[in-house]
């Protein structure tokens, strides 16, 4: 393909785009194929020469769109939201020109170096303690990870190798295999599966500590934790504080959990892949209390901040850790600059990057920190508006406090008859929500997630889920009737 | 920003994508930028209030390309290549606009099967055994990891966790810290400094092994490491086997690797990342026999095969190594169709993905595979050409054979004075190389990376390293004549 052909093809793709998304609401939220569906709609093989590029745009409705759940809708309310701008859309097209493998200073000095700088614009946006920043003129910085499992990895290794060091030094009689199996790290049973993912990627025990009746993590939690696996000669090095949860947006006491942490020299990582944007809005700040006492800080403007995926903000107090962890160092990677600037791929799990600071450049810039905050709190007061709504009706309870832009609501009843609402108000295809359960209660999780959603998609929403509660509990009042 | 101004925009990155790539060739290669050249050209925080995009389309030629290392331009020899391609641009943009989370099957259909049918066509275009592929009905299957890196650190965390089932079975006594310290994988010194990583993050004892004098590792080399470690007591789990090294583009033997790996119950995983992509042509498939005997293979059609960065292809026999080492299912994640299709976070690091299947789709089809298969003979034929260029100029020497895009050469003499020679061009700044070192003989490595290249690009380079060998050995002539 050359470049006139390419003009064409790319700005009819504009076109499809804006077009796509400006009536996102329109399309049915969750596609109704059956595993298998796509493969008999195209060849076994790849063609030997090639196609026109119409034909492929063709196939784009017929082939992919019939099998996609649009994230993007008004009526997608499951998980949490994911990111998605046209300036980060335009970003990520300059980004594939350039295409530039920022592995190291040298391999493209604009790739490091704006990271390095939007990871300080983002941080003061946040207001985090100075010594997270690079501006600061300490070790601290930021890097963009993928995912907010990579961050929450990537410090649990740099934990382990700040432990490791520290307890040779103590123990110079003990072997790795010993200190290794005696590490212990700690979570919350309500932190994100892939904290504990983590612990078996790295290969190390990790604890998932019970939370209180406000599903928070609490320190006094963790101390107890600490000194049990204290006395019973394992070495604690690291702690997840959640702020956030999946579940239903619960916030670990950052402030309780950290000076433990400090105290017992264990790494402590804050997790915050979504609340995270929050903080942006100085009225959330007090939610991450503490932060002064974390060794690491992670959240994922790809999830709540317009950023596209994949944008994963982690911050760390002490870079060496993780750096030395990973430090693997060949010939046909080093350059005369090294040391002068951050060599990322010492920081990261894959040895890989694009440059994905343009995304970030490019949102703040083109939306302003005011747009952003107003995008946060519209979000937040979608979800009061839901909480009211179902507050109303009183089949319907609110399961825990609402928070920040998720609503965690149930029937009145039985976890199987909030099974059937589930899938009845998913198999109606017109909204789509995710469940989750705490302590034998199961819930449904409604999520606001789009960028499109207006106070009349809540009302929408709000009348799925109620129409779906009549056919629920239809058949039940019957059943009761004639008992 | 509202759909029209994202046209506008759009349309205009657009124009500027393809005015960069097509004149790239005049843009310096190596920018001179000094570390911390960014900070002072954008101001200290995020804007308050939106900017222009006429602005910050202003600051890509500002504050961005002064900085950027032109991966793409006919200038660019170092490293491996990285891919670009009109087709993949677009199908990005696609991937940008959805903007679907694919970790789940019901996450979104189309993205996981997109990716499993792709991963066939291109299974089938390398001619890979059908036990690979997910078409043949078996257990076997392809997915799209980030990086090369990636994929080998996922191999080996396959590996650990079937070799760990095996070994509780034998000693049910043994604890698994016990059993991860007795593990031990292998590779080539001449193997990517990634695969010494994955054992640093998989916490296991990886040896690299002496290759044979065509920096090739061998399999008697293999199997008298395996059988010192039987008889140490360890327990050997993992052989990576690289066709195409980073250092020289060599081969490791992978038809005597695999049968000894296969003996001794070792996992074999093939690292082709830059080579792979010249099994589509059928006559560089002699170069990965006995890849039947491999348990995982992997590729980066992100390096040269057009794909844009990331998209690194790699195959399994057997998944379900991968999936059950990695498996932790909470209830928001969990779905109806689970077990009809994968859900390919199981098979990877990060929990997140994006829909990268897209732009392996645009790519093949708008390509076809004879015009791949003809961008990696140009290609060869172009390093073939450099390499004649280099032969005739008796003042050089070819380092070992030139394998595929990638010719490795020095000026006769001694390390230092190669040395003095790679800075010089480099410091010309009109071409960009990188050395490497084996056997403790420096080289230079010229690598075949941009597909606007053409036969006039090759003499240009080659003109641009003679004269710096001119600049280099002159003051010697000098210092000769002295004595």
């Amino acid at each position: 393909m050359e470049a006139p052909e390419f003009k064409e093809f790319a700005k009819e793709m504009v076109d499809y785009i804006a077009n796509y998304l400006e009536n996102i609401r329109d399309r049915r939220v969750l596609p109704t194929v059956q595993p298998g569906y796509l493969r008999p709609l195209i060849p076994d093989e790849a063609p030997k020469t090639p196609e026109s590029w119409q034909d492929v745009m063709a196939d784009v409705e017929r082939v992919v769109m019939p099998g996609v759940t649009h994230w993007h809708s008004p009526r997608f309310h499951a998980y949490f939201p994911t990111a998605n701008s046209y300036p980060a859309i335009v970003a990520d097209m300059l980004s594939g020109a350039i295409a530039c493998i920022g592995f190291t200073w040298i391999a493209s000095p604009a790739c490091t170096e704006l990271e390095v700088v939007m990871m300080d614009w983002l941080g003061k946006m946040l207001d985090l303690p100075a010594d997270f920043l690079a501006c600061s003129g300490g070790k601290g910085g930021g890097v963009i990870q993928g995912t907010a499992s990579e961050a929450t990895l990537v410090a649990l290794l740099g934990a382990k190798a700040k432990t490791m060091q520290r307890v040779k030094e103590e123990h110079p009689d003990w072997d790795e295999a010993t200190i290794v199996s005696k590490l212990v790290g700690y979570c919350s049973k309500q932190s994100h599966s892939s904290v504990e993912r983590a612990g078996l990627l790295g290969g190390v025990k990790l604890r998932l500590l019970k939370a209180d009746d406000k599903h928070s993590l609490r320190g006094e939690a963790l101390e107890i934790a600490i000194k049990e696996d204290l006395a019973a000669g394992l070495i604690p090095f690291y702690v997840v504080a959640t702020l956030g949860t999946t579940s239903s947006c619960a916030f670990d006491a950052l402030d309780e959990i950290g000076p433990v942490g400090n105290k017992y020299n264990v790494w402590v990582h804050v997790d915050a892949a979504y609340a995270g944007s929050a903080f942006i809005c100085p009225e959330y700040r007090y939610l991450m209390k503490g932060v002064e006492t974390a060794d690491s800080f992670n959240f994922n403007p790809h999830k709540w901040m317009l950023v596209n995926f994949d944008c994963s903000a982690m911050w760390l107090k002490d870079p060496g850790w993780v750096v030395d962890a990973f430090n693997v160092d060949p010939l046909y990677l080093k350059h005369d600059m090294q040391g002068s600037a951050p060599d990322y791929r010492h920081w990261q799990i894959p040895l890989g990057r694009r440059f994905r600071a343009l995304k970030l450049w490019f949102v703040l810039r083109l939306y302003g920190v005011e747009n952003l905050q107003a995008h946060i709190r519209r979000h937040c007061g979608f979800a009061k508006q839901f909480e009211g709504l179902c507050r109303a009706d009183d089949r319907f309870e609110i399961f825990g406090e609402v928070s920040m832009g998720l609503v965690c609501f149930r029937l009145k009843g039985t976890n199987e008859l909030n099974d059937a609402l589930l899938k009845r108000i998913n198999g109606r295809g017109k909204i789509h929500l995710v469940p989750s359960k705490i302590n034998d209660t199961f819930f449904l999780r409604m999520a606001v997630c789009s960028r499109f959603t207006a106070s009349s998609d809540m009302e929408f929403s709000w009348r799925e889920v109620a129409a779906a509660a009549d056919e629920v509990l239809a058949p039940q009042k019957i059943e009761n009737g004639h008992k």
